[in-house]
Order: C-alpha cells, then sequence, then structure tokens
C-alpha cells in the first residue's frame, strides 16, 4: 500500500482533501519494525501516534511477574495510541511488533502546527470521526435490536392470544421486568417499541399495545422478517 | 440540564478542560422550538449543528408524493449534523422538533474561529471521538463475537467425539463454508479463532486445532462462560 493508501484507510484521515493528505504525508515518519521490537512503554509520553503499514502490532501489559496481558492486536491500515497523543497524556499500555513489518508515526507537535495552519484540516478530520461515529453507532442499534423484535412479537402474539386474540394487549409486567424477561436493556426495548410502531406492526399508548399487523408480527416472531 | 452538562453529554465535548466548555458554551445558541417546528430542510447547507436540550427532533425526507420516512429520532444531549457541518456541505435530510423543547445551535463559523485561535481545543475534540470511535468498536466486536465461540466450541467437541475424543481435530471444511455454517462472517470466525487462542482453550495451526482445555470449551459451548 502507498503511504497516502494507508494514511486515508485510518478514520482519522478519510475525510481528507488530496492536499491536506499530503500535508500529513509530509509529517509522517516510515518506521521499520523487526518481529519484537517495542514502539514504546506504558507510562510513556504520548509524543505521537501510529499506523500499521505492514505486519502486526501487539497492544500489552506487563504484570510484575513479567507475565504480558495482550489487549489488543492491530494489522495493516489500523491506528494505535491516537487517545493518548491527541489528550497530550501518556500511552497507557506498551506496543511491540509482533512480526516483522513497518509503521508509521505521526508526530504531535507536527499534527498540531498543522492544524494551527489550517483549520479546515482540524475540520474534515472532526467530520470523518463524527462520520464514522454515526456508522458504529448505527451498527450497535441493528446488532442490539437484531433479535429483541423477534421475541417480543412472539410475547405479543402470545399475550394476545391468552386473551382471545385480543386486538388491543396490555403489557402484564413493568416495562424493565419485561425487558429482563426479553432479554433486553430498558432501553433496547424502547426502542424496539419505537421501531415496531414506526413501521407499524404496533401502536403504543402506555401500556397498552394495539396490534396493527397481526401478520407482520407473526413474521417478525418466526424471525422471517427483520425490523 | 444546565447548558455546560448539555454540552459536556456530547462525545464531541465529552474531554475538554472547563475553559474550553465555557468559550463553546458562549457560541452556543439556544433555541426554543413548538412541536413541528422545521430546524432545517434537506439540501440546506450546514451551518452549524445541534443538540437536543428539551424534547424531541425527528430526522426525515420528504418523498414526492408528500410522505414523510423518519430516518431517526434524537431525544436530550444528543446531536446531528455535525458531519455536514464539519465538511462544510449540506444537510441530507430535514429536522424537525416532534414536541415543545429547546435545542442547542453551535454556529460553524465560530466553531472554526475557535478552532483557529486555539489548536488544542481541536486536538481535544478529536482526542474526545477517537475514545468513543474505540469504545464502539470494542462494543461491536464483542456483539459480533457473543456467540460465535460458544457455537465453535460446540463444533470443535463435536469433531473431536467423532474422532474418538481426539485432541486436535482437522477443520474438515474450508473456513469461509465453516463461517457461514456458524452464521459468521470470515473475519468473525477468524478473531472468534485467535481469542479462544490467546485464552489458551485451542491451539491454531492452519487447519489443525488442538484442543487445550476441554473443560473450558464445554463450558463455552453450554453458554456457562462467555469470552
Amino acid at each position: 500500500m502507498s503511504l497516502a493508501n494507508t494514511l486515508s484507510s485510518v478514520p482519522l484521515f478519510t475525510g481528507l482533501q488530496p492536499d491536506q493528505l499530503e500535508r500529513i504525508a509530509r509529517i509522517a515518519v516510515d518506521r521499520p519494525v523487526d518481529r519484537g521490537q517495542m514502539l514504546f512503554f506504558e507510562r510513556g509520553e504520548a509524543e505521537g501516534f501510529y499506523i500499521v503499514a505492514e505486519g502486526k502490532v501487539k497492544i500489552f501489559r506487563s504484570a510484575p511477574d513479567g507475565r504480558e496481558a495482550v489487549l489488543h492486536i492491530y494489522g495493516v491500515g489500523e491506528s494505535f495510541g491516537e487517545v493518548p497523543m491527541f489528550m497530550g497524556g501518556r500511552f497507557p499500555a506498551s506496543a511491540a511488533a509482533v512480526e516483522k513489518g513497518k509503521v508509521i508515526f505521526l508526530p504531535r507537535a507536527e499534527l498540531a502546527r498543522l492544524i494551527r495552519e489550517d483549520a479546515t484540516l482540524a475540520m474534515n478530520m472532526l467530520a470523518s470521526l463524527s462520520g464514522k461515529l454515526r456508522e458504529f453507532a448505527g451498527k450497535i442499534e441493528a446488532l442490539t435490536l437484531q433479535e429483541i423484535p423477534q421475541r417480543l412479537s412472539a410475547y405479543l402474539l402470545d399475550l394476545s392470544e391468552r386473551e382471545g386474540d385480543a386486538d388491543a394487549v396490555e403489557l402484564d409486567m413493568a416495562k424493565g421486568l419485561l425487558a429482563s424477561f426479553l432479554g433486553a436493556t430498558r432501553e433496547t426495548l424502547s426502542r424496539a417499541l419505537s421501531r415496531m410502531a414506526e413501521q407499524n406492526f404496533i401502536e403504543v399508548k402506555g401500556r397498552t399495545i394495539r396490534l396493527l399487523d397481526r401478520a407482520g408480527l407473526e413474521d417478525l416472531a418466526s424471525g422471517e422478517v427483520r425490523l
């Protein structure tokens, strides 16, 4: 991968203009690393952050007895150390190359200079990170919700059936209890209810839930349809 | 919630120093909103972004036939519009208050001025977002992995049993196939294998998997223990 390609694979730099990327590339330092070579030590000052260009890097803490706890392994195109670097703090753990490879070092002082010279650079980096954060939040929501509407639909259909196929059912337990019953947090349960209401499967009024689309709920309950 | 509290609840501002938060508070504009009041229209220039201080705001697109597709609903302490604002672009959708409430508007031009005056402000915002991104990435990994080690352990124990409780088994299908069999992506399967190897449940050598901790694998398979 070329330097520019490696840089633009990092969320922080994804949204940069070509000339901005070039300025970043100019302050970037290529550093070949041998297997086992240390990049930084726990509690060292974070004078910059790293991107893996070749090979793998492990982040670890050493116990007093010398044993290592590996916290994370980063591969090509992944960055590490940027949080303490931006904060102007210290590294919370150590880093070493797992195998022969190459890392790119971005020095804090130079990054700060580029940001002082061009506020748009900071704005574009903030845009990239905000965008990635939105994307991740959406993924988390989707993953968290995944099976809750299914269980919830089954539960609502069951309640309705027990009351002679009633079109509206009363939630017969508090939302907190129902949430744990369904294996969800209260927040996830509320989100599932809102989503199902937005998509016209149900109508929610306090504890009363009107089943608007029984066939749709059956599809949800069977897992055939997902929200 | 006080203005400073509302501001610091937004990931972008979480890591700011008190004096930096105060400078942000000074450029923030309180805006009471009525039920249904429009905040911005799709394709309007993103001259700032918003934080919900009271009530709820919906983000939506209008179809040519006038129907609304609600994309998202934001509640107290949540921000929206920062990506196009930072990019200097246009809003991809419209926003309106769902109920009577209050929003806080952060104007782009003023934010850019603060960043020009103090590079540390940008660095601290970048630190906050990077930190949140790491947190979210961890959550996604945990959610994605959740059930895969369980299924994988069951599969490995089954393979071993079929070969007379062998201590080492050969994966009898390609990793891509195995992944779909277990309902995972190739990437998730690889991560699950590495995690299980890191924690000494197994040892992986190509397609050969050595079962190092049969009791541990049984706990994983039964769901009693999680990675």
